[in-house]
């Protein structure tokens, strides 16, 4: 096996911690010939830097690489532009790529997968989901044979960090500032709390899934911002916790798909992920459930899967290929769901709600209200007989103009009790 | 691409699977020629023959697809002999493998993946541990990267369906009758519950996992049979329930390794596996640990790994391979243990039980005396301190020979509580 040179693009948290994880395990056929980075003196003076080799070029000019004969580029530097550019570049000069970029799979990955297939490379980014767990190689090459139509997890370490700590009683923003006091959440927590970054990832794994190519902008999201502490209490009540949840689902010619905090029963595998912990459950028609779980995030676990995927490309990995159609997504899923409330208490507010949900069609299936609250500001609960998401935001509509309501209701999603 | 032609060796209940499984997938690229077995005509009319091909060669004779230009065989009879012989003529033709045999796996697979590389052709086998779960492709690619240095999982579905039942409060002849009826547990059950089942899973995932190469025979085991309800009722009052774990660790330059009933505590995943489900973890030095689970045997689940692994072999897969190392096997794992004994009560018990523990130098961490039972037939719990399990073996002989043992003392190992 000849030695395949390998170029860095990035020297960040994973970057460094790829170099780390390279040089520990002394793997035959690799060497690290170049880094980029902006500020290479700067990086070289953080502490991973010992472990890149001494002959290893660094250089703040992408240029270097691309004009370089180097067999493999690893991107860690994320986003579309103009990364998606210098890949391209070089995989036409028949470089394989491998990457942790979910916005770039996400939204550009079938262009890219296709010119790499063009120019006889490989194109692999199994650390773009789930970073240290195996989801995409156990999807592509494990779960090939079976027909998968659904496809359910918690794919972001950081609202599942302040979802478990919530649970545990703590309140969103004093949760939410220590997040970001520990590094899990950005300064700006958007990307994280309203479900874009886990949007993209759901969208590849609908790729690899469900064989079903999803334009992420369709696929609709619900902040997590809106959960406070009494939502898990009542949660708890109902037998369920909450957490943000990427689903999609195979249905006819479309796909439902949705990334929203659910309702999550306690029996299913979801309600036990803790902390930063990721998980995904790949429904198969023959093969049932499979749950994949691990540490999602940080520098060591995602560039585990960063070398894992180099050492497939020098090993002539070679992925099994399966068709993929584009489908139109729907963000309505028939299921039960919770509403909360926060009201003014006077006569006749349960009648009121109730004849906004029956006028759109929704069954009422529990009434919960835990005693000990104020009743200038009453919260309690409604949960419903299974019924699409459309069909409650019609409701929520109609219900946040009463006069009685302190807050705009918060809808959320019940996952089903049982599995199939 | 061109066609490959496949021989399915076995046509029972996996084996029938895989041509269901193939028939719905329409896969491009594979046509099933050839299926072996004997008394063709009685498979001939079974209910999955509707999904074989007007054009395959159903025969009794091997030579037929040995002889033949098939490229890849499927083997799913079991067994070392004659079945290893078959598969080395296979390879020497030129056939790529795959197989979910995990006997012949674990006690012969090092000599067949060489011979396989000699002769450039594949031999995989992805479905011989966990059945649908892709533990194996997912530590081989999507795990490759990282120094995993522990193993531990669930690995038998029978011994998880007949403890998972007794948790809930069954006696164990009664379910292992009910394991038999379902057809979970063969007629002779030694196999499933004595452990030498998963002892050769647990062999083939070290060879992947920690890349070392064990003696199953070398591997001890113990029977679940020794279990009863009252064990249950007592690892609930330690937070814990009881599984059949496989368990292997790298130590220096040995492998610790043991398959048996184990106390396993609530807080960790394994305590979540019910029924046939299947789960394994695996820690790594980068990636901490790594959770697969789902339902590990039947006929579909099976097949889909079998199907997975045919794409791989078709789409022209290739493994990682990384260096793997002759293991000395050792049993004696440092943790907490479970000692249930069964007495007829007098003065002096506790004393001279505790006198038997210091003697091989063992401390107590607990002593549960549950209220309710016959001073004639008294069951009591002592736990203790870590140590090895052969300083626990010693103990329970000397404490076996006393007077008042109405049975052999039962010693169980226990996991500890936290996650590494």
């Amino acid at each position: 096996m000849a030695t395949k040179k390998i170029a860095l693009l990035g020297f960040g948290t994973v970057g460094s911690s790829v170099a780390k994880v390279l040089a520990t395990g002394k793997f035959a056929g690799v060497e690290l010939t170049h880094i980029y980075n902006r500020d290479v003196e700067r990086k070289k003076s953080t502490p991973n830097a010992k472990f890149v080799p001494k002959t290893t070029v660094w250089t703040e000019n992408i240029n270097d690489v691309l004009s370089s004969d180097v067999d493999i580029v690893i991107e860690l530097i994320g986003g579309l532009d103009p990364i998606e550019s210098w890949l391209r570049k070089a995989i036409t000069s028949g470089k394989s790529v491998v990457t942790a970029n979910k916005q770039l799979i996400a939204y550009r990955g079938a262009g890219l997968l296709r010119l790499a297939k063009k120019h006889n490379v490989q194109l692999i980014h199994g650390a773009a989901v789930a970073g240290g767990v195996p989801v995409i190689p156990g999807l592509l090459q494990g779960q090939a044979g079976d027909q998968i139509t659904r496809i359910r997890g918690i794919v972001n370490g950081t609202c599942n960090f302040i979802l478990s700590k919530m649970e545990a009683g703590a309140e969103y923003a004093d949760v939410l500032a220590e997040a970001q006091a520990l590094g899990y959440a950005e300064a700006n927590p958007s990307a994280d709390v309203d479900g874009f970054d886990a949007r993209a990832k759901l969208c590849i794994l609908s790729r690899i899934a469900l064989r079903a190519e999803l334009d992420p902008e369709q696929v609709p999201t619900q902040s997590i911002s809106a959960v406070q502490a009494i939502d898990f209490a009542y949660a708890k009540e109902l037998g369920c916790t909450i957490r943000q949840i990427s689903a999609a689902e195979l249905v006819g010619a479309t796909v439902q798909a949705r990334v929203a905090p659910m309702l999550v029963p306690n029996t299913l595998p979801m309600a036990w992920s803790h902390g930063t912990q990721n998980m995904v459950v790949a429904s198969g028609r023959f093969g049932g459930d499979v749950v994949f779980s691990g540490h999602g995030a940080g520098g060591e676990p995602t560039a585990v899967a960063v070398v894992s995927d180099l050492l497939a490309v020098v090993h002539g990995h070679s992925s099994v290929e399966l068709p993929i159609k584009k489908r139109v997504v729907t963000g309505d899923f028939l299921s039960p769901h919770y509403l909360r409330f926060v009201v003014n208490d006077k006569p006749g507010i349960v009648s009121a709600i109730a004849g906004a949900l029956a006028k759109v069609g929704a069954n009422i299936d529990s009434l919960l209200q835990r005693p000990g609250h104020d009743k200038n500001a009453l919260p309690f609960v409604v949960t419903t007989e299974p019924c699409l998401n459309s069909t409650m935001d019609k409701a929520v509509r109609i219900m946040g103009k009463m006069d009685c309501m302190l807050e705009k209701p918060l809808c959320l999603q019940m996952l089903e009790r049982e599995e199939r």
